[in-house]
């Protein structure tokens, strides 16, 4: 990731300098509680990916005016971080204690309200967006706010169902993941230009993106190094994690291995033994190339959108293609 | 509330078929978390008042041009009662069960999350307005709901402290109830004029109205008609609410009295007796007086806003008025 790295790099302070601007306001434990998770770090990819796609298409003028818009993708992916850690009942986030670990649950609520809210506000201040146009960002972030909430109830209802389609799980994946990255970028594309196939572009590129990054996820999850990803070794089966390769074995093995593969999904084990006979498993399905296949496809329409675009800047152009690559090929 | 109330009796059908449609989507059953509270009824006072505003400056085709922004003020005043219920662990609103209650609080949070996406998609979507209004619009909105948060997170801190001086207090009640109603009249003024001193005189109205509608209120929660109010007797004092008449009596009965006001109200007592001494003692401080003359006052200032308004509609201006008489003189 040279030319992307070198962007993030770049960008990283800018991102940080606005959300900590944005973000101060009265009664103090509320906006402590809304800062707390944002301050901590992360990596910022989706608010880079907006200044990218707008530098492209508009140079460093594109890239200046997309800034708000950045920054508002970033408020509202905190904002789901914050909710799902709730409902996930989860404590470390980042390397901290989780918002409703600190504050407790009814802050941590109103703190996610309260990014939502500043999300918002922030974006439809971008005066250097002509107003149609900060209408249009606006409804895809509105759009992504509604697809990112359809999919954290379809994950939810996923967990008590063995009865999931590999189908209904690329939809679900496209709205938890794809629908912000593809606000991000389709708001890139909107800070800078009014051509509707533009933009429909950056939003596939963005969409494609995201749900090629979740299916990577997905192998890493099973096969992944746990020196490099840093989760525990076969983390996803352990938590018996519907995802698209136990979803592909189950239904690709035969029919008492599929229900092997069940029976030990089931016992939610920690038993390195059993944990390895269902990799054996998974991975004698087919299910490892077939995600692998899978997510190189959604990267290669993603590649295709940025290289029939015509680009303003071309470093920023082959940002994004090295950055379609990398999410199919990372190891951690 | 004659003129009010049939503007109101004609509006909350159309309100309703709107509500019901832009709610509809997959999975079904977030949707339906999300639909729960808003069927069960409401008496759609600031969807109302947003139509009533645009009427009075635009007539017929003001009050049309309004309707998307009147539902999204709906839609967004429900999101808010959802997670308030979830904090304060209610069971009960509009005579059913809480979101929460009914589906877990793991969905009511999304179904929240949910109405506030839909309800800025939705008032972004309104094509009969201009973009460059529909910024402000929109703008208005998330304003509304940073303060709600804020005031939200206010409340919590003033049930913890018995330190709350009467100027936070009436911030508390701008915020947790004020804003929103700004927002309603204010948009229902962009739905119809550029005129920023209008749109400013209708904020001014609609803010003045909410916190007239809180302090009333907080009177009759003390001392209204349990027939009347459908609230127990005396049920702000039993809950140790610190009202503007608890606050006010607090600081200014002596200090034996106060003392003793303060100690009653910590047993959150259900004893007929003692809430009837600190009701006396409420009244005693001359509290009420003070916040009807309080409320008055805002609801004169409210009137002063529309009737200096050049109104296209008199009915509508009529009904304006009336409704500013009607929040502070209400029994129930």
């Amino acid at each position: 990731m040279d030319v992307m790295g070198k962007f993030i790099e770049k960008y990283v302070p800018l991102i940080n300098r606005e959300l900590d601007r944005v973000t101060r306001g009265f009664p103090e434990n509320v906006y402590n509680a809304a800062r707390h998770l944002l301050l901590a770090g992360g990596k910022r990819v989706r608010p880079s990916l907006t200044l990218t796609y707008a530098r492209m298409l508009g140079g460093e003028e594109g890239e200046d005016s997309a800034l708000p818009f950045a920054v508002s993708v970033e408020l509202l992916h905190n904002f789901t971080l914050i909710h799902d850690d709730i409902m996930d009942k989860d404590e470390f986030r980042r390397g901290v204690k989780t918002v409703h670990t600190v504050f407790g649950e009814n802050i941590a609520i109103l703190a996610g309200d309260l990014l939502f809210a500043i999300s918002f506000e922030n974006a439809l201040s971008n005066e250097k967006v002509q107003p149609e146009n900060r209408v249009k960002a606006v409804n895809l972030l509105s759009q992504a706010s509604r697809i990112v909430a359809e999919g954290q109830a379809l994950d939810v209802s996923f967990e008590e169902s063995w009865d999931v389609k590999l189908e209904d799980y690329l939809d679900m994946i496209y709205r938890k993941t794809g629908a912000l990255i593809e606000a991000a970028t389709g708001m890139g594309a909107l800070a800078v230009t009014q051509n509707d196939g533009i933009v429909r572009n950056a939003r596939i590129y963005g969409k494609n993106i995201g749900i090629a990054f979740q299916l990577r996820d997905d192998v890493l999850g099973v096969f992944g190094d746990p020196s490099k990803t840093g989760k525990p070794i076969y983390s996803d089966i352990a938590r018996a994690k519907k995802t698209v390769l136990i979803l592909y074995a189950l239904s690709n093995l035969n029919i008492d291995e599929s229900e092997r593969l069940k029976e030990i999904l089931e016992g939610k084990t920690t038993d390195i033994e059993l944990l390895k006979e269902a990799a054996g498993l998974i991975e004698k399905s087919g299910a490892k190339e077939y995600a692998l296949n899978l997510a190189y496809k959604y990267s290669k329409d993603a590649i295709e959108m940025v290289e029939k675009t015509n680009a303003v800047d071309e470093d920023a152009r082959k940002a994004l293609v090295e950055f379609a690559k990398f999410v199919v090929e990372r190891e951690k």
